[in-house]
């Protein structure tokens, strides 16, 4: 069908005339939209997409409009009739059922046969309707009629003629109110008078991972027994220890031969001694680069059997990616116009004057070769997918171009749409949120650094609500090799739990490093800072994984509920309830549909017990005020009688600082009972 | 200057690689911006316009930018730079002095000379400075003074030599912090490198008058003397009295001959006698359509010279434009395409079914004919405009395609930028908005409606802030000719003090249909409708302007404080104050740079006197909490001592319900004393 581009014209032009003026439709104020479209929004296989315009033309005539969507490339639309809200909103929906790009655009246009059929209904009701105001109809049927197709040209062409012609006035009014003649007509509107949205929106549609994961962190060398530098082997010995605590995703930092210049020494010392294994981010040596293997950790078939092995337990690999070389890389040597040069001939390392960092290398980015860059570094993902991994770390992707990741990864999702991209960009706001909008499927946050409820509640509200939640799919993490907050410094293992359960239960997209954290790992480097004393990053641990202490269990609980409870693996309903006590927090996430409710409520203080009045917001949550509920926590298994919205809660942190409840609606009453009736 | 259009990509075009991947700014979040740039912003000459963005890179680089304007059709972009605000913001800011159109755009570049200069400050703070840092500043002075021009030329390159040769760190470091030279190399950026925004956006640059206006609306048939119809000179005559009470626009309604066919009598009667003169806007008759003059009120001539003797009074005529016939109007016969046919060969009057009037003939905008039909309704405007008017108050523009208004506005403004069009709607807000975006320079809001505090400070908080404030403007009538609002209906004079005050202190732009507000013209044509009684609609009224209860010396005194008192000439400083009495609403305006302020303060209960404690916020309007400050009530001449946030106001309906303050910061003190030093 040929579709005006009325709504497409631009300001400059607007002195000359259209192509055609008659289209009276307006499109206006669309959502979901990013920047004017200049990027896709985000949503996962299976996601119905609702889309909400301003739609309304000159005058009282009934309006039409259409919802238009494809998968990107195909050459025909489909069609979905929005229907009116409020205001001049209109509200359109549609299924996303296939991996990749989706389009999306409106048209709209005044309906005459609505209006008709409008009016008349509302002249029959004033005793004010005329055979004249049936032969107009009849006029606007035949116009459908010369549209229609099939069997359908034969039926409104009657009708019209059945209009036209009737000369008894309660006749024709019977004819004139058929519905489904009606229904069969609208089918056919006249496209010359529609009017179309200037703008083709687009989706990307990622596989249900994307939306709902849980990543386990695990440096492979520190897996090796009695201090032996840990390989692939031992990584799979650790599969079902992973596995049973029901983590989705196994990442491992990277994996490539490490640099030997400037290498740096435990605990970041700038002098390291032999046999000092180095930091996995300063990559390439004399046995390779992006593409290669530490020669200690194993082979590349070893790597693969270790990819095949983590998916029989459900632990899909995700690998790091850092795009910066140790001094020792090949590229150095083989691409000296990928660096930039110093007037020493010494490759500028990376800086942030007055600091160095002598043993990284970045790329020069701004190089003529930009092009061969480009290419290449598109070429170590390549690799590794070929070798069956689908899931990316992104090491610090502020610090290369937005314009190089947009391309990456849309040309690398345009060949393997299930791919996914986690952004580890720990920067300012925007920054964050255009690496988002360009492209990487989930990412990093600010969540390791909020630990107050007023915190948790402004900033989980604000990246879980549209627009931003459009594009940007947060990933919680409570710790990482890099940050090891002062909450957990201080607070031990009450603190560990609750953010365990935050993480767990705020963010459908959750991740921790272990075994740091479950062994409840808390010692920092020195006092004030957030790196770890004696840190993996450069050198090797040994990790007692059966200390009594050990988390693994309660990690295996929390992710078992995750896993149960389909609440949990989307924050669209995430939705904040006020609690008495500002020590604590309470939220609830619904299913989509708004069937089931979980409850999450955590003492925040790891000193001291808390208690206080949480007012749930029963209208959110779908609850009748009027009859009593069930508060069912998942974690002990006690079931709690309530009603009403305030309810009374203490949580001490030497037991469990957190509920985790499920909200029963039904709860049993003299009705249900056999002989009530 | 050839610019790089990174920022101009498509969504779709992103696997792509761009043209070129070097540009590493990025620009979004652009404000003002009307719907992505599909509309322009409006300002007035003199204006600043202030631009805002966010604008970052990847890395740690220094960034630049600049803002692009010129007038729209110029080949030549002018340019001033942004400077960061906080959070990757930026700002810059330009005058518009010309009438029309102006663009705007954005250029932004990682700035490594810039970069360099900052990274140098940083090494010699902490002693690590070396020569070869200094060396790499040479390169990029050497690079742009390869850009740059005339004398420039020398001066960089031999600052970049002088750098680069230097054997003595002491002297490099003086040499390297030159700020003069390093202001002259920054000036030549490279282009290659820069980002440009995707869009240039467009201003509408109106006069002064499209901010600031005072309207008096008036029946020129009921100006007579002794009940005969009046005259474009009985209107003459009239002259002095409207400019003495302080208005700058006389807005007469359609002047045109009135049709006969189904003409309405007195109070809407479907009937009318002989000698009932009918609907001004049932426009048509054998004496002509909408370019000629009901005969009865004069000649052409007659009126051409009302429009040079108002404006010796510093009166400006608006005429209202009503697209839309009466059945007699010549267009019927001539032009019957450019209505809608019945199947009984009759023309479609208006209709809201069951409601009919068969007095008015709307156009038929889906005509064949459209484009004649557009150049004919131009044609109207053109002949008016040729006749020295140059404001149009149009009559239900929303019943009429806005893609019509967007080129009928737009193409009379490109001739005639001093146009000014006020958008006569009263419909929903987005349909008002749409008008008033795509080119109505004024626009009718619900102020009529708007009588209680609350409802005041939310409407108008909504209506004169960005992004609407950006393109609506409103102007705020007390009565119309249509709506007798039943606050008036019942709260008489204090109630017709309170809106003036209201209307003409919220509102830079402001009117009163009179003489029917002056003289407090109160009664309904029936109980519960806002309809006059023996409404000017439909017959002639006589005035006695001199009754002693008339409003007219206090309009005047009220637009006398308007005209000297340049706060009330916009809306962009509006800011409403807490007051602890729900009866009164308590507002100021500043000058733009914040140095003087209006206060006003208004008892909305026309039937009681009330107090209250007004809470200033004194932060906004720049006063000092701890000096005392004066209140001036322009008003009353009275001068109240104030100090602090909270000050006592009592309004009595009975003397004057409202205080329109002139606050004054500085008072005298013992410093100020001759002796005091």
């Amino acid at each position: 069908m040929k579709l005006t581009t009325h709504e497409a014209t631009t300001t400059t032009a607007q002195s000359q005339l259209p192509l055609d003026g008659r289209p009276r439709a307006v499109i206006e104020g669309v959502t979901p939209e990013v920047d004017a479209g200049r990027f896709p929004i985000k949503r996962v296989i299976g996601d119905r997409v609702i889309v909400e315009a301003d739609i309304f033309a000159d005058g009282h005539d009934q309006i039409s409009a259409d919802l238009l969507y494809r998968v990107t490339g195909a050459t025909e639309w489909m069609r979905t009739p929005f229907t009116p809200l409020v205001n001049d909103r209109w509200r359109g929906e549609f299924t996303v059922d296939q991996l990749g790009r989706y389009q999306y655009t409106i048209v709209a246009w005044v309906d005459h046969l609505k209006t008709w059929r409008h009016d008349f209904e509302r002249r029959l009701a004033a005793g004010s309707h005329s055979l004249i105001d049936i032969k107009i109809g009849a006029g606007y049927i035949a116009a459908h009629a010369g549209r229609a197709a099939g069997e359908d040209v034969a039926i409104l062409a009657d009708w019209a003629r059945e209009l036209a012609e009737s000369t008894d006035l309660d006749t024709a009014t019977d004819a004139a109110l058929d519905d489904l003649r009606l229904a069969t007509a609208l089918a056919y509107p006249d496209a010359t008078l529609q009017s179309r949205y200037a703008r083709e929106l687009e989706i990307v549609v990622d596989r249900e991972r994307a939306r709902f994961s849980s990543w386990y962190e695990l440096f492979p060398r520190s897996t090796g027994r009695d201090g032996v530098y840990g390989t692939f082997s031992d990584v799979e010995r650790l599969l079902p220890y992973i596995a049973e605590m029901g983590f989705n995703v196994l990442y491992l930092p990277p994996i490539h031969p490490i640099g030997q210049s400037f290498r740096k020494g435990p605990n970041n010392n700038v002098i390291s001694e032999p046999g000092d294994p180095g930091s996995p981010w300063a990559i390439g040596a004399a046995a390779g680069g992006h593409t290669s293997i530490h020669p200690e950790l194993g082979t590349l078939d070893e790597f693969r059997h270790l990819v095949a092995a983590a998916a029989e337990h459900g632990l899909e690999m995700a690998l790091d990616i850092a795009l910066q070389t140790s001094p020792d890389h090949p590229y150095v040597r083989e691409h000296p116009e990928w660096f930039r040069w110093r007037p020493d001939n010494t490759v500028q390392y990376a800086e942030n004057p007055p600091k160095k960092y002598q043993d990284i290398y970045p790329f020069e980015f701004e190089t003529d070769a930009w092009r061969e860059l480009w290419e290449e570094l598109r070429g170590v993902f390549l690799f590794w997918i070929e070798q069956g991994v689908r899931i990316f770390r992104v090491d610090n992707p502020h610090t290369k171009p937005f314009a190089f990741w947009e391309w990456l990864i849309s040309s690398l999702k345009a060949e393997h749409p299930d791919l996914i991209f986690l952004s580890e960009s720990f920067t300012r706001p925007k920054v964050m949120y255009r690496l988002a909008k360009l492209g990487f499927t989930q990412s990093y946050t600010y969540f390791t650094w909020r630990n107050t409820a007023w915190e948790i509640r402004e900033y989980l509200s604000e990246i879980t609500s549209p627009p931003l939640s459009d594009y940007f799919r947060p990933n919680l993490w409570p710790n990482t090799p890099d940050i090891l907050n002062e909450y957990l410094q201080s607070g031990r293992r009450p603190a560990f739990i609750a953010r365990l359960i935050l993480a767990a239960t705020l963010g459908a997209n959750y991740g921790i490093y272990g075994p740091a954290f479950e062994l409840l790992e808390h010692v920092p480097a020195e006092p004030g800072k957030e790196e770890y004393l004696n840190s993996e990053k450069y050198q090797l641990r040994q990790w007692d994984l059966d200390r009594p202490d050990s988390l693994r269990d309660l990690i295996a609980q929390v992710n078992r509920i995750r896993n149960e409870n389909r609440e949990l693996h989307q924050n669209q309903t995430l939705h904040f309830h006020t609690i008495d006590n500002p020590s604590m927090v309470a939220y609830s996430k619904s299913d989509t549909e708004r069937q089931n409710v979980m409850l999450t409520i955590v003492n925040l203080d790891p000193y001291h017990t808390h208690s206080g009045w949480v007012d749930l917001d029963l209208d959110d949550l779908g609850i009748d005020e009027s009859h009593p509920y069930q508060a069912h926590d998942l974690l002990t298994g006690d079931r709690y009688l309530w009603s009403g919205r305030r309810n009374f809660i203490q949580l001490s942190p030497g037991a469990l600082p957190a509920h985790i409840f499920k909200l029963r609606r039904h709860l049993h009453t003299e009705h249900d009972f056999d002989y009530f009736m």
